[in-house]
């Protein structure tokens, strides 16, 4: 009955994610620890808070669309030029915009098996032709992503660094090398929402008018602000340029441009954030140890934790620990799929994932 | 340098509207009353103001991808299945979505020349083929749109009512008649952003699973929060679910949700700001009438203000009360552009009207 266009008409109604209220809906009852999403339960600074709740009072007023006092306040924290930044309603919002101003219906697309699903999902809804290699070593690995892009011609080349849902990272340097092999005419998308866990100094040096790459960052997690929607991009500023062709220009709530205002202005909040973190990472790896498992390595607010069974058996895990009251999340694909993925949280919600999670194993 | 897919390389780097932000860093000097953007500076409910400030501590957490306590409560309020409903980033979000899920590059689309230019920003956004028809009486005029549409075999028709910039508005009859003329294959995109300040028994009946139809709202005028950017459209639930298809799931801030449904609650704030905004018009009539222009009728937050001169002496009207302190726009093309348009609010800044357009017009 409904004509939908070529494309759209091909494209499942698929959700990239269910989100943990659809979940406390089927249960019926509230989970104790959200510990699914990388969300970040240590919080916004309290100045963001300040400042959204004194921003809720000008809420009739649309929010300027150019961003141009958080663009500016990025710009002079990355020490480049507002030129080089769009801001945009999260990662997820700006990769569905890259996808779209990149790739053509049958382009080529290239990331790894058991990658970012959202990344997917924007690449499917614009008709792109998705190329996935293995993980390796429970890592992205680059120089199968080059080969792929150079066997197929891909436009796009996607990489989280540090990795999702693995928490894997590599070094600055291997960043540099993978960008100086990438092939002609492929972008590299550069997701970088865990970056800030990594000291800036170990980060890929990258020139921000470089036009082989787009580094995509975001609010959402070291700054603990995932329900306000703010995600920035730094690039070329020609491709940053371009996003004003297709983005919805006042998309952006008002609100959280207040609140990313002033948690940028707040870096020894995120320093604390950052050491709390770290020291929950500690903490889950040692609740794994506990009962038999294997935290991987993470330079993450996640900790991949490898369970030593199959994807099989993951599931029916995180399922039990549904209904023990924690939320968690594991990754889709093989051999990832050995593994779950507990997000960093203060410790009153490790102290109920602690409590919950030998009950979990018991029911299995 | 940079290689845009064949749709993004052929379009402007554009921006549908300026912002006021943008004119007040140009003049250096921020607006003392800010009536160009038919905002409603009566604001939000106390209740929705309080409901987001509680939110804000909550900001750590993404917002439910469903809206789900939104839909259902928006499903009550409107006697219609949450299977009619989707939630997106403001109705611009959702036309954009809309346009993606129905027009293939060179489908033709059909609206009114001078109706909502973001619609076309759109449409350009992804290959459609726009043609325009002209106002009629200073309302957009559905036979012209019909038979438009039956000429170029249009995928989707636009027309908003109450109209925008305009002010006009028809009475539920006459869209009901032009829905049952609607030549098959084409949608109404039926743009009732101004929707709450008509009485709803003056509205058109329209059955939510009609699937010649969508119906875009919001809480950006009547309730008063255009800067958390929550908007929504009723429709057949199969054209509603083709939006899960392609939407950003996650990109509906947990702030604006928690307000919006606060806002939908509290109906005697909506009703007292109606009353409010009623009399605001006939305050700005009045200012008008005593500068020796005419006010349209309307049916919105703001009113067309009829100047009796050309377009271009109505552009430099808007710069002069700029000048002065106050932003207003005015429709694009003749003969609209004989017109200013200012957006109805509280008495201070309607002071500040009445005495910044004598001095304007003195300057011109």
């Amino acid at each position: 009955m409904i004509r939908f266009a070529p494309i759209a008409a091909t494209l499942p109604a698929s959700v990239p994610f269910v989100g943990p209220e659809t979940l406390e809906r089927r249960t019926g009852r509230p989970f104790a620890a959200r510990l699914g999403a990388n969300e970040n339960g240590f919080g916004p600074s309290p100045r963001a808070v300040a400042a959204m709740q004194a921003a809720a009072t000008d809420a009739w007023k649309y929010g300027d669309p150019t961003s141009f006092d958080l663009i500016d306040a990025l710009a002079a924290h990355h020490g480049v030029q507002p030129g080089n930044i769009v801001v945009g309603e999260g990662i997820d919002g700006l990769l569905g915009l890259l996808v779209r101003l990149l790739v053509a219906p049958g382009d080529a697309v290239v990331t790894s098996d058991g990658a970012y699903p959202t990344f997917n999902f924007h690449v499917a809804g614009f008709g792109g032709t998705l190329h996935k290699v293995p993980y390796r070593n429970d890592a992205e690995d680059p120089q199968a992503l080059l080969d792929r892009a150079t066997e197929t011609g891909a436009r796009l080349v996607y990489l989280a660094n540090p990795d999702n849902p693995m928490g894997s990272w590599h070094k600055g340097a291997v960043i540099q090398a993978m960008l100086d092999r990438m092939p002609e005419g492929a972008l590299l998308v550069l997701d970088e929402a865990y970056a800030e866990f990594v000291p800036a100094e170990s980060m890929p040096d990258i020139d921000p008018d470089d036009p082989r790459v787009i580094r995509m960052r975001t609010f959402s997690k070291a700054y603990g602000m995932a329900g306000a929607r703010m995600g920035y991009a730094i690039g070329h500023p020609d491709l940053i340029a371009g996003f004003d062709r297709v983005r919805n220009h006042f998309g952006v709530n008002r609100t959280g441009q207040a609140g990313a205002l002033a948690a940028l202005a707040d870096q020894d909040w995120l320093a604390r954030v950052v050491t709390w973190v770290a020291a929950a990472r500690d903490r889950i790896a040692a609740i794994a140890a506990h009962n038999g498992m294997t935290a991987l390595p993470s330079a993450t607010n996640f900790v991949a934790v490898d369970i030593g069974r199959d994807g099989a058996f993951a599931r029916r895990l995180v399922d039990a620990l549904a209904t023990e009251g924690v939320f968690i999340r594991m990754p889709g694909v093989a051999p990832l799929n050995r593994c779950i993925r507990i997000s960093c949280a203060p410790g009153p919600e490790l102290d109920i994932l602690a409590q919950a999670l030998p009950r979990a194993l018991k029911t299995l």
